[in-house]
């Protein structure tokens, strides 16, 4: 019999099914070592709750998380909640000994993730943060393209994540709009993306300097139709340097229009180049240097083959995957890490250094020049 | 609660994986009036039965087809065995009062197919075939577009399915290579995908000529290492015409090499034009011809909107789905057809109807003229 | 001082301005060891014909052709006019001794084909016909992998040649759409140059069916507004077998919305695939099957570097060219052709058995049936 | 007869190549009110100078520029050398009372463009900087939806110009290299187009931050195979802010494998977006927020017909231009300007902002700070 690990999982809206779906579909296309069972959900409102543990799969409830992390029955709290309670669940499921998986960005502070990143790392316990887009295999291939020294010596990334879903000036403000519980704007939720794709893939950043813009500043508030200020960025720009001497150029959108999701990246090395766009996410762009001269150029690489990184768990060559499939694939490497005991990248170590550029852009963006990624 | 359908299934392999799976997520995204149990899978070796039964998820096995028949536990017989099975076992289970889900193509002959069909019309159970494609959210949009009267009188459709999985000479003889045990080769295999597509969005054939070719015509048998002689189409073309006066012009082959599963077509009407592809199967292009002078080009619409039809079950605008949806969405309205006592298209009439432009192409290949498509 | 070539053309409208253009500026681009001379402009419509030598640079006119192949200072005779009159001027020219370039289709059926074929073998002048999108570096390119053996044994070809400019039923007859003077309509306008092109690549046609159809029958006549029968084909297709045993599937349309002039192609051979789009001219897509697995995929190559053919006449990498450069190739290949004595490729006995495929297909599209296309 | 503009060129190399072909092309494609006369060329070379008039087309030949701005059967001085020469040999010809084409950028510095933008204001002569790229029918077309407001009030902008063509390290040391010489690398070569782009589509920058990196610091000297510094940018990054409240992110870089030319924008505006890349330049990619819901998506729109700016002067539709014709199309307005006095855009007032530009983002470069771009 199959080690199970019990989750129990905090919030239960977009990402609450995403997560909830790569619970079940997992052991159908891989073999894990460790099998999860979806065992509990918390949300504060009882029949919300109720209807999506019945939809989504769950075997019992819980109105409040603290209970969750009580309950002996329960291995891993999953957090998919708003930002803003991201710190207080993590430490407490810490502190009580379970694994934890949380949603990014990690925290609203680097104070509150280092915090974290203390409590998980004091535990013992394996934890990850929850940077999907890692795992795309056309993603995974990319890196080992890069690790192998196919591209050699990295000179750029240019990544983009661009959106529209509030170009509409009355679409009213959310929680991905206010501060106090999302941290900033388009910046943390979509640019700690795309800076989690350039760290996997080109390494740690050294310096930043960016620009913040929030082009709608008052929205109608659903609750009660009054008008409220809007808090965080529409849009952040930054340029970066990395440690290998790379230059990065990065944007992070919700007003570019007709990109429903536009997360793309291109990289350029001494040896060849890599393009990459979510939205056809199962092709690679690669360019080849040593290509013979005249039969050089972007091939478009259809990384649905059995060579190709998680490929092979689902259907045959051509046959595309989708979104869900990233979070199943990151779900396979969280269960190995809890059978064998490790804390697999993207882990809270990662999550604490997205938080630190990401907190690096905004203070540039305050002061007018560049913030250095210290260390630690 | 809701009602339960009971499923037997005959066959595990690439499309009893595909089923089980889409068996497994419908209720997940989906709310179907009724709801699949995966009761029992069969098949011949014991030991792959079961390991089967176990990764997919089914509750039982059978060795023998026939005792899946006989169970009164099971309202539904899912066949995705070889082709030249579908006919006896599809035929005995409208005999047991089952409902049938049949894989594509069919059958091996026009005179199987009409046998089947007037088998299910007589026993008054559900059938469908399962060409899928139909029903990515792309396809399904094409369709509305057309029957809206978007695109006006339709003057083209050219459809292409390239692969290229056997085009080493030392690929062995595979049992979709076999005619005795498949009918035909990439026409009857991929062929009849892009004529259910045809049939679904340009409406009716009446006649074809075609032309069939195979070029590797010996092969390794993987059996017993002496060469077999392949006597199945390795690819075939035939140009046809429509009831609606429109022309086509279809390619199956499994010889364009670096298309591992390139399935599109491209529909041009009086008012507007639609292309779609397979490979990256989010996507719909669309021309209008009623757009301004100047601003007129083909759109490439990304199908994930809540608008888009069976789109809004999944994610959120912009988040892709993939291949194994496309199953999703066809067994939501298999359940449907079940709950409510019909059988949605495609069923045993279209696949009757797709059979015999199958056989029309393989006669005109013989014959080298054109051969009508009769009424029945 | 380098040898000049006079030109005196027959015809001013749109090929009339290409034609024009090449010789201008193809001393600018290339070293030719002929350089041309804009002698004279023949046109029946005095006011027209002066006007257009004014503005496409022609030293003098005639309103009669015969006079054109009368002057002695002519040594080439360039034929832009409808397709019924390349008979008897080319016929005429060759019997004056005067070197030959003929617009296609070369003639309207085979037998004035071959009759001017013959005049111009017995003359012993220099021929060719101007199908000049052979012409692309791409296509050139293209050719050179294929000769190579890069693509090794030739399968497939799918070649289409899609425009709209006709599909409004007011857009009134033209010359183009007469049979008397063009022989047929899309078949034998764009139609032959995807024919060409499959000549040049692939190989010699051994046997054609095809089909036609004229969806608008009728049409507003220009000069008296009355309506006028449509007696050529809107639309054509068919399907080929090649010497080289490859299956071909072509199409040429006028019906098909949202494509200005699409012409384009795929090859796929036992070791690789080739693709081209008039519309992107500069590229050309490549599979390589002897890529790494995991590696291999579709390369668009940006054929605008010294490597590939003609490109190092213009301009840096990646600086494209356009439509009228592929006459200013072929003008190169014809100015080469003059100065040393022979008829390059495509020549009169290329638009000879150009035009017994074309009527391959329109004796079969009468009968039903393949024709074969004879040796001669 | 038309108005002669006898035009004197300095230099004669891979500008010189291309402002000739436009000289001479014009007359053909356009009618202009006053026609271009390739009267000399200057070059210090003569053996080069005079092989470049014979081949290019020039009358006669001087070896000293200054001679040049004396003749009296000069009209237009036409300034193609190296960007050190540039404010010198406009200054003179402007004194001279010539009129002046410049190549870009239009200085080194902020200083010698001023000087250069007072005395052609002084001298009342016509006066353009020769930034091409404008002059795309697609980029023209781009231009003329913003003017009709139909992207809205716009809020992103992001252009890049990648090339690759110095990416070997034993590429010599050219004089796009040198500082003295060229002013910058990347940032004035490549940056000062797309940043001339920014302006013209955009409107004018407020403040830029930005990076320069050298990614070789030496390379082999082609004269004396010793190794010489590089001392200029190898690749530009910056980000921008512009007086209508959008934000931009510009990136130059000539270490972009396979980016031959990739000189490539999107633009994101309250109702729609538009995007164009140089390698496919006769395509403009238009989202309209406006299209009913499911049918949007970004449209290519195939810029070669009538109604696109500048195409009606070349091909029927679908016939695409290349690379020469953004000259030929400048050149046109060159022309009228000549004709009707007055100095179209982009003339010296453009050349000074846009070297105002540059130049803050050099400053920005080494002060790590925010540059304002004052209003002069």
């Amino acid at each position: 019999m199959k080690r199970q690990v019990r989750v129990g999982m905090v919030g239960y809206k977009f990402m609450g099914k995403a997560h909830s779906h790569a619970y079940r579909d997992l052991p159908f296309f891989f073999e894990p070592e460790a099998v999860p069972v979806l065992q509990a959900v918390a949300g504060r409102d009882r029949d919300g709750v109720e209807a999506a543990a019945n939809q989504l799969g769950w075997a019992s409830t819980e109105t409040d998380w603290r209970r969750l992390i009580e309950r002996d029955d329960i291995d891993l709290i999953d957090i998919v909640t708003p930002n803003h309670l991201h710190a207080e669940i993590a430490i407490a499921a810490a502190e009580a000994g379970k694994h934890i998986l949380c949603e990014k960005p990690l925290a609203l502070t680097v104070a509150e993730a280092r915090r974290m990143a203390r409590a998980a790392e004091q535990a013992g316990t394996v934890h990850m943060v929850c940077h999907n887009y890692r795992f795309a295999p056309a993603v995974q291939f990319a890196k080992k393209l890069i690790d192998d020294g196919r591209l050699g010596r990295i000179y750029h990334i240019r990544a983009q994540y661009l959106q529209d879903w509030i170009m509409d000036p009355n679409f009213p403000l959310v929680w991905r709009q206010r501060k106090e519980v999302t941290g900033s704007g388009a910046l943390g939720d979509i640019g700690a993306h795309i800076l989690d794709l350039a760290r996997f893939l080109v390494g740690e950043f050294t310096a930043v300097t960016g620009m913040m813009e929030t082009f709608i500043k008052e929205r109608p508030q659903a609750e009660d139709d009054v008008r409220g200020e809007v808090d965080v960025d529409d849009a952040t720009a930054f340029l970066a340097r990395f440690e290998n001497g790379a230059m990065g150029v990065f944007e992070a959108t919700r007003f570019a229009g007709g990109n429903r999701n536009g997360n793309r990246f291109e990289i350029n090395g001494e040896k060849g180049s890599i393009r990459w766009d979510l939205e056809n996410m199962n092709n690679l762009e690669v360019y080849l240097e040593e290509d013979e001269k005249g039969m050089q150029g972007f091939r478009t690489i259809h990384c649905t083959e059995e060579v190709h990184p998680y490929a092979g768990a689902y259907w045959p060559p051509g046959h595309i995957i989708g979104y869900e499939h990233t979070f199943i694939n990151l779900f396979s490497e969280l269960m190995k890490g809890i059978a064998k005991g490790y804390s697999p990248s993207p882990n809270f170590a990662d999550g604490l250094r997205n938080q630190m550029v990401l907190e690096g852009v905004e203070r540039s963006a305050q002061s007018g020049g560049w913030i250095e990624i210290s260390e630690d």
